[in-house]
């Protein structure tokens, strides 16, 4: 856990309830962590499922990775200590995000089953949707659009994911997209087939 | 500056646009960042514009200091430096928020000019509305509901705004409530009023 450094603060209940919050979007809120190796699609999942919601007139916003990292999380690097702070912050901004009513799509490499295991225990039940996005490492090494693996075997890169550094796949994922076999269209299809069977597209 | 840690990161743009959001939102997205002294009434009065906001369909959300410091800031205290990247922190998510399409309500105390000008600086031309929650050190002091101006006074609170930390007022806000002459109700009124003024309301 990490220490609670604040002493004398209190929690303030919000005067807008989460059912109220519901009912102005026209549907739940939740947490859709993607989680999976450098280049397995993360991204460009998360993005698309975002296009294909907002469509839909549903309230999304992703939270990625290279993004928070030049933002929110610029004063951390990639050690096992910042690795787990990065996915700690990105989990409470998750939080506040759900909290607002939104679907919030995150696309972190998130390698640790610890770190995602406590952004879920953070959350309430059926807010934290796990989606394992399953590419090989031979998949992930072939696109590589950012020659960060290639560094990484290099040795220019330290701590690299799936070279260097381990991931921890998800065990018990509430859906797992196979970015071997399929195309971005068709796996960020089922995710929002995921929720409609699910319940969430309605308040 | 804060340090750009991490390299090897580019980055992505959304696939939905912010005039996409804007028209679904059926507004424009803003940080309402209150700020002023503990007790002067920031929380009470940004819930209730948020309540009011809601009232009318708008997408909005309360970024509380007691909160946040309970969730994404509970690894930080209350020295300078502390409160500076409680500030900081806090403003990158207020922008997610804000980029979002959402009226991203803030109560912190934020009593340092340069901090909140760094939040200022991050985003865009009118998204970013300093609201100075105007109370006299007196009628703070009068009100504690938490007793923490008595704990200060007795030395039981280290760098307590007001007493034996600064607070640097804003100089040219873009909204300065008078929270010692006039109610909660009042002074939220005259913040919808403003974003109503000022074009906000509509997409």
């Amino acid at each position: 856990m990490t220490e609670q450094k604040a002493t004398n603060v209190t929690w303030h209940d919000h005067t807008v309830s989460k059912d109220e919050r519901a009912k102005l979007k026209g549907h739940k809120g939740a947490v859709l962590w993607f989680t999976g190796l450098s280049a397995c699609g993360k991204s460009t999942v998360a993005n698309t499922v975002d296009h294909l919601l907002h469509s839909q007139g549903k309230h999304s916003f992703v939270l990625d990775g290279d993004n928070i990292r030049m933002g929110l999380n610029k004063n951390l690097g990639f050690s096992a200590e910042d690795r787990t702070e990065n996915i700690r912050r990105i989990g409470e901004v998750a939080k506040l995000f759900a909290q607002a009513g939104n679907f919030t799509l995150t696309a972190f490499i998130s390698p640790y089953k610890a770190d995602r295991d406590k952004v879920r225990a953070l959350l309430g039940p059926g807010e934290f949707i796990e989606i394992y996005v399953n590419a090989s490492l031979e998949t992930c090494e072939k696109r590589d659009p950012k020659g960060l693996y290639k560094k990484a075997r290099a040795g220019e890169i330290k701590s690299f994911t799936g070279i260097s550094d381990p991931y921890e796949a998800p065990e018990k994922p509430e859906l797992t997209l196979d970015a071997d076999k399929k195309g971005i269209d068709e796996l960020a299809g089922e995710v929002v087939e995921y929720l409609k069977k699910n319940g969430y597209l309605a308040a």
